[in-house]
């Protein structure tokens, strides 16, 4: 059996799907994967059995007949829905959202100095069409007016435990739910069909523009709640520092819990260390560029020598308006490669967003010890044969 | 006389309005000018006489008996309010909010290579407290519904004009404005009291989290239309590039009309090329932090060497919402001077947003040849004597 296969009952990681062989783990207990970078960007909608996976704690087994959804106030009787409930008696919407890792593209921070976390390259990140219920229906039916209610944090809680029992979860700050109450999706469906269970089967939460540690899989609770989910990743996990903060001085309580994300772009094709046809004079480059909190990326940049000269990429059409870009922007540029190139260029990209925010430099400045948030110039290396 | 003080019949600029001398002037007609950076950060309100003032055009005089706001549809019969009924007739609403240039900081970029503008320093940014009646509540006594029209725009006149007597102008996207429909406010007040000429009397709109440019002072015009403003500042300038697109290669309907700007932050407090006390061990740094789009300020970082480590500001509390902080952040931070600082030191400084959008390491990468959007780290030079 290969590694990923393993049905043991006295694992916790016993009863594992199957994954498809392609994509590259970065751990096995708990799964984490993502694909090859050179096959993320060949479509607009990352299939099921490539989409990068993020697990904290093993895939729960779900017994569907027992299964609901609880929704309420923290302390307080729920409404509680079944599958069909949730599928039949809410309006079913659709979004276009990308779900990226706060760690994706860790693996440069981690070049500068050791950092604690995955070892991600740049395909933490993925692109999904999601179907659901919105957030706002299914607390109305509970009773709850999110524009009026005093509860500073709505949680979200799965059903992956942890070794002493306690689940998964996290929440937003109720301010950011009101905003984005009918863009949150109850989601039961990715890419058309249910969802496989490394992404949340039966339910997951959707919540676009945010980092996707707070997007909780195998849904089953949702509270409003006057403190934020006291989950150890909300808690003293995914939260950004300064590069003079280390396990010796860092305070999680002095720093925002990671929620909407930064500007990203990322060089997909060619891969790093690709050796291009002898004698090359242009290279054509591709790859994805996204915005946290709807910002639609206005332009990507790319240089075939370092950063000293720019020419603008190409945009794949989206569809999506400025301010509600859930989705990733796919783009290409055919670039000229320097006269004296001497066997070797560097690639670069950065983008900007509709705020006009843009990636910084270098990792450098950006470095923090739990390597997340890694938005710096994408670079490159490719061999240019004589 | 001064510059400043001209009254001549036969001149645009015969009638100005008197300024506070301390002003720096980037321009005198039209008049453009900040004040000096250490006077900015010494309150969290701008008082009237130090705001920064960005005319575009000569200050017009209005005559108060026939002033009329108008609101409605291009082309169409519109509502008229005189400003007793802009004042009585709709509840009364304050916000505290930023107004900055595009060109705030441009002088950074001039030093790189030359660019078109005005040469800012770092105080084309001010904040005030504005009051007024909000654009939803103007537009619904106009008979209009936001969220329900069709138009693509929403376009803002003022009453100065250009020497072929065209009106200065600019317009949102319609979906921005639908998101900021309840805080965008039609200001007949600053700072408690009635708006400065300079600023807009009678009346401009304040668009907390975008560019000063849309922020049209001497407002007399808001309509629906299905085209963006035609105006020179709309669709020819205040326009982000990269920075391989100069004057001979630029195309600026390639690119989108600046809106809510990126994440900023600035040193006002040493300001550059100041002589520390002799001996001095260490330095109280005081400035500056902002980001457009409502998101706010998670933490400053300063460096006193340069950016090789930093320390966190402790930040002013501004009792904002962390999804709609439109005023800026002040900050302060004593830092310790380098041991082997040689009687000179950089002091460098750099911000996040709630997004954890951050500023980019250098001003090189987003170089454009309006010399707008200048946000990189800021960086202070300062003399240690022995
Ligand atoms: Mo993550
Ligand atoms: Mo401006």
């Amino acid at each position: 059996p290969k590694k990923t296969d393993i049905k043991d009952k006295n694992d916790p990681y016993g009863n594992e799907p199957k994954r498809n062989p392609v994509l590259i783990p970065s751990s096995l207990k708990p799964y984490n994967a993502e694909p090859p970078s050179l096959l993320l960007t060949e479509q607009f909608l990352t299939p099921k059995d490539l989409f990068f996976v993020r697990n904290h704690l093993p895939v729960p087994v779900v017994d569907m007949k027992s299964y609901r959804l609880e929704i309420g106030i923290e302390g307080k009787n729920k409404l509680k829905l079944n599958i069909d409930e949730l599928k039949k008696n809410f309006p079913k919407m659709y979004t276009a959202s990308v779900v990226q890792c706060a760690g994706n593209r860790r693996s440069e921070m981690t070049k500068i100095k050791a950092v604690k976390g995955l070892n991600w390259n740049n395909a933490a990140i993925s692109n999904a069409s999601w179907a659901g219920a919105t957030l706002n229906d299914v607390m109305n039916k509970a009773g709850i007016d999110l524009d009026k209610c005093s509860h500073k944090h709505i949680v979200f809680e799965g059903m992956d435990k942890g070794p002493e029992g306690s689940p998964y979860g996290a929440s937003l700050p109720i301010e950011l739910a009101r905003q984005l109450k009918n863009d949150i999706l109850i989601a039961y469906e990715m890419n058309g069909t249910e969802l496989p269970r490394d992404h949340g089967y039966p339910v997951r939460v959707i919540i676009p523009g945010v980092v996707g540690a707070r997007q909780v899989k195998w849904l089953n609770n949702i509270y409003l709640s006057n403190e934020e989910s006291t989950c150890h990743w909300q808690r003293k996990d995914y939260k950004g520092f300064n590069a003079s903060v280390d396990w010796h001085n860092v305070d999680f309580e002095k720093s925002e819990a990671i929620q909407q994300l930064p500007v990203i772009s990322s060089i997909c094709d060619p891969a790093e260390g690709t050796e291009l046809e002898s004698g090359a004079e242009e290279v054509t480059v591709k790859g994805y560029a996204w915005s946290g909190g709807g910002r639609a990326i206005l332009r990507v940049d790319i240089s075939a020598d370092g950063g000293k000269t720019w020419m603008t990429a190409d945009l794949q059409p989206t569809n999506q308006s400025l301010y509600k870009t859930w989705a990733w922007t796919l783009w290409e540029a055919t670039v000229p490669l320097p006269a004296n190139h001497g066997g070797k260029a560097e690639l670069t990209c950065k983008a900007v967003d509709v705020s006009y925010n843009c990636q910084p430099d270098n990792v450098e400045g950006i470095w923090n010890l739990r390597g997340v948030l890694s938005n710096a110039w994408h670079r490159v290396n490719v061999k240019i044969p004589s």
